[in-house]
């Protein structure tokens, strides 16, 4: 039998960018005994849950739940607005968003990936002025969507979505403007309705705190036109039996009724401290990380301070260093787990995760482990971060009480 | 704030046919920390897993774990064997055969509907000479796929596949088996090789006594070969890349790893106990709800005793009592809930589940309530159901300790 | 290791008469966080804890809350308002009483034992008029207090408090009335104040719902005033250096953060559904309970149908049959603990609880894993109890919704 | 309502010097469902841990558990040994033992209280020969007792014990010898038989990572000898009937289960890690925090590195800083709990605990918190403990994995 408690003692120090810790509230609203899905007290929860999620997308119109982690949701987004064979155009800001580009090529859409040249896409944001050229270009309207991702968990990049949505409407193109903030979501800034975004996807296991495995589409009325035409087969992942079913708080086929508990708990979490805070929390601990990694001497992924992540910071390594080495020291001496390198970016950096059900003290602790670890590692660090972050954190007020 | 603990005094008796009770083993199984889904500890996890989940199945081949719920993956099973317009054959038994026909439509697929005539075919199982005769017509080979449901939740009735498998080898046709078995694993025999079945669908709230939200396909090499080439398009669903992950134990995309903790526990509690154990006693409790049946003179959905099901039994109403009605006094009056008719059956018969984390006296409990609520109702009853089931149990000895 | 998860697949039916099944909600309020009991916060539960709670001994005085379990309460109250070798006057009523006689002698005080002749005084109440009497010789006020048990766990007997109070003031007596009501509080109609109770003894795991460890002294002025001056060695037990710190909801010494956690959860359901629902429920289970009784054709163990506890039942079984053996039986056969006989008792009975985290089909359950056992054993029952019982059950209506 | 989760986004550090913080792993023990006290299973569980405590506590003796908080044990301790009146020598090294000595007086034993002059008892260990000394000049073996404290809380001095049974022993006196270990067992070193302790006092909330509520008592032949002769009532604490019962794992009454069931996870845990790295863990936290103390320019509480606690140390000052609105900024601003300054050291000092369940980051994140808060307290700092304490731990491996 496996033991599931796999570490030593004290708390591990889960700083990944997602999943998520996991509050401990959460974790306790999980626990509720499981009911009847099709019973009055779950079409209470479901309609009490559909609105309040809402909230937290910045939107009025409807936010599907789907029963599936992140990944599902993207392929909902795309097979609910687009035809097989259907032009898209899709930016390169890291991994994911090309992990995103190979799952249009294999769902038989026709994507077109654009980006900075070489390794720098991988450093900076969706540049809104490259999409407007080419839309323009487009004349004949073949491109059916723009698919962007907000924040971007390979890299650290939080992209200007709203001057994208200019961006297409400058040129007066009709492409559908579909945005993953999965790892964005209640932890940097996001505005469904205010920006203009037809699909925006989300996930459970980041700022939501919540264990992986439900995920979420938010519709404007386009997308919902267009998912009525669309020629993609799509039955699980098609929006109108789960609209319909929702208008009394129920889903078509079986909800993931515990974690439903948990997002429950979690947007009131949430809309009780007040967005507004939650967000300048998370840019609280961002700061300090990146006070931290300067002080220390090294470079920051993101190498544009506009769209520096509120919800991780990519850690570059000096040439010759290999990343996971360094990963793999901080994890077995001081049970830390920090986020590999992914994709283009493997062995060259690593990633602190600075969001989730974390505080100051949190993120002292794993600057620690960070620093610590380098210098076993044998990294030479201009000066000790930790105590740089410390002076930073210091230096502010906490939030508002709520 | 919603107070989501809805029940009044003393634990609700969540008595549908799925999600099933859990335990509070599972739960607190649950309830540890969610960990690096990329870290050296999940890979250890996902291998434990994925060999144990195999005998449950009782496979040697790979079985795909989704962080999706069941409907997931019926879509699955469709997705990665079948290509738009394929034919496929499937069994008309009740309301989840109906469901998954829907699907396989609105997928682009072209399924013939077989079964009984009328109401009839909700009432018994799968017709296995029928299949035969029509795959015996079917020379061309132009139907691909044969689809039935193991054991049908919305009836109460628990096909015999084997008897399946033998038709199509009798026929000599070269089409697939896929079965759902999302109520049956776990609850009702079930020999995923030994069957010869292609794809093997089932979920993780029945059963296997976990919340929804995980979901699995045990494979044929015939269905993996097949996957190979088919032209729908496929990617969250897609084998292949869980396939080549699965191999150390991880996968392509962020897994339930909670979920996943709960179905570690699931396994170890199933093995434990030894699934011949766990078999034998959900016959018991079925033959001792369908005792009480019989005493209340009611009349039970399944028509055929060779397929009654060992999960959950249908108890037909008398002609002019409305079944929700009387579902609805039992669960104002008694905290207890029941499955409620579907499809074809609404109104006409109720549902008592008799399967996961319950004892003999639950269902002494269950059944109580139901005759209550039946008086109540003023449904005429013969006799007492509840102390025909108490002597029933108490002539049956309990398994041999493990 | 010790597998602490003793039972087989389902719930355990813990129907002993205290410790009672702790509803989830409490276990969850149980799992917080322990906290800095000098901190702020728990200075402000410790004030909300100490003002719910005497609304449930029904008193506007002090409710002091102990970290010890209820034996530790009985304690306090002799330490605080004796000295050694004063006379105190008990009645024996049973195993309780019996245990609490012979604790006051061990603490070195004289106490005088009265009741009916024989095992009668374990099948009845306290009898008013015997204390009356006894008081009335007592012309030189030599008793210092009179000592009775309000809920006779050991038996299934509720006296009637209020006359025990009236006779003392008939009789003009000064002694001090000291009552245990460990296993009635919350259960049973219980009075501090109205009844003139000088102390009243509780404990926490019985009609308050949480796992045995805590207990209570509500004491009166008069009682306070005795604990200024009496000579009993006393310290971790004395009132006044906890009357003094509980003014700012602080304790001297270390309280039990994670139970008081609980104590306030339950304090919060039995204050939201209303006491007097909370005690009509128990009073409707303790009926459906003598109602299987009566139609098993056995006896109950009291013998007073004025007091019939609602909290638990004494079944006697018939001569010749050793009631633990039967109770062995039902335990092995149907995962169902009962309570045994204790004292003069044992083996002639044994005793169903009926009390906390319950509801009529839990007591349905219970009855039917009494009735099947008692057949097994061979004891010959004239009727069906859980047909009766469900029938009652049927008959009542439920306590108005809060 | 209260709602019981105080604290804000993240968990709170809760580095007081006990309670200490709580493994989630002895919380879900915990919250196993509670047994009957009289049943067959519990009386296997009650062996078990008889047992496996004996091991913690170095003795081959019995240990007494109590359903109690530490200082009940304490006063268990006296009561079942000393008789009123009877005279014992207690140390004076800090808070806990002048309110040990405090409750020995109200007991009606007479304490002489010895140590130090002024306030350098409360910044040293015990003064074995002073205590040699005293015996000597008792030529008629008044003093019946010697009573000190092992760690005290109160300041982060473990005094040597050893010394002070060499101590009595070359005196040649037969009084009893009683530790108290409350905050040192399981985090600090202790040997009951090899040190010749007669009654060793414990709880459950300091190394044991329990919530407070049980405690223990355990004794030496000389002990119990002395037991079965003392004159101070007693019957809660009386070890005879609790002796009795423990034989066959059952308690005379009540035991607090739940809190039983996180004794067997809490010791299990121990075993398995093996108690020698869990000292060794302590000790490395302590060395890192003195050198983070070191660091900052300021004093330790403790003046005798021979006799520094491992299990916590005491910060003393600068004169004219009130240590507790130092640890109010740290409080209000990092949400970390440290311990106040208690009786002569009130306001003088604050105390970081570093025991139970922690680990090296832990206590970064703690020394971060103390650092910042008495920087914006604008207490003159010499230089970054933080930084100091992570080249500390930097350089030290971790425990030999088990």
């Amino acid at each position: 039998m496996l033991n599931l408690d796999f570490h030593p003692s004290g708390r591990h120090f889960l700083q990944i960018p997602g999943p998520s810790p996991v509050p401990d509230r959460i974790l306790r609203a999980m626990s509720l005994p499981t009911i009847d899905h099709r019973g009055p007290e779950f079409g209470a929860l479901g309609l009490e849950l559909l609105g309040k999620v809402k909230k937290v997308f910045k939107t009025d119109n409807p936010v599907i739940i789907y029963p599936a982690s992140g990944t599902g949701a993207w392929e909902a987004a795309l097979a609910n607005t687009l035809s097989p064979g259907d032009e898209v155009l899709m930016f390169e800001t890291g991994h994911f968003a090309t992990l995103w580009h190979r799952m249009a090529t294999r769902l038989g859409l026709a994507p077109e990936f654009i980006g900075l040249p070489g390794y720098e896409g991988w450093r900076h944001g969706v540049q809104a002025d490259l999409i407007e050229a080419r839309l323009r270009e487009d004349t004949g309207h073949r491109l059916k969507a723009v698919c962007v991702v907000h924040n971007e968990t390979s890299t650290g990049v939080t992209s200007d979505i709203a001057a994208v949505r200019r961006a297409i409407d400058a040129a007066g193109h009709p492409a559908l403007l579909l945005v993953d903030t999965i790892s964005g979501l209640a932890s940097a800034d996001y505005r469904h309705d205010e920006w203009g975004v037809d699909v925006t996807i989300s996930g459970s296991q980041k700022g939501l705190m919540l264990p992986p495995g439900i995920s979420f589409n938010a519709v404007s009325d386009k997308a919902i036109e267009a998912s009525r035409h669309n020629a993609m087969p799509k039955s699980f992942w098609a929006w109108d039996e789960i609209l319909e079913a929702n208008r009394n708080g129920y889903w078509p086929y079986t909800p993931s009724t515990n974690l439903l508990y948990g997002l429950n708990e979690s947007l009131d979490m949430l809309l009780e401290e007040g967005l507004e805070h939650v967000l300048a929390r998370h840019q609280r601990w961002a700061a300090g990380v990146r006070t931290a990694v300067e002080a220390w001497g090294l470079e920051i992924q993101c190498q544009d301070p506009a769209v520096y992540s509120p919800v991780l910071t990519g850690v570059v390594m000096p040439e010759g260093t290999d990343a996971d080495a360094v990963r793999k020291i901080i994890y077995e001496r001081f049970d830390l787990s920090l986020g590999t390198g992914l994709g283009k970016a493997k062995g060259k950096m690593f990633r602190i995760g600075h969001l989730g059900d974390c505080n100051d003290l949190t993120l002292i602790a794993t600057l620690g482990g960070c620093e610590a670890g380098m210098k076993l590692a044998g990294v030479p660090l201009k000066g000790s971060g930790v105590a740089a972050a410390l002076d930073y954190f210091a230096g502010q007020p906490l939030e508002a009480a709520h």
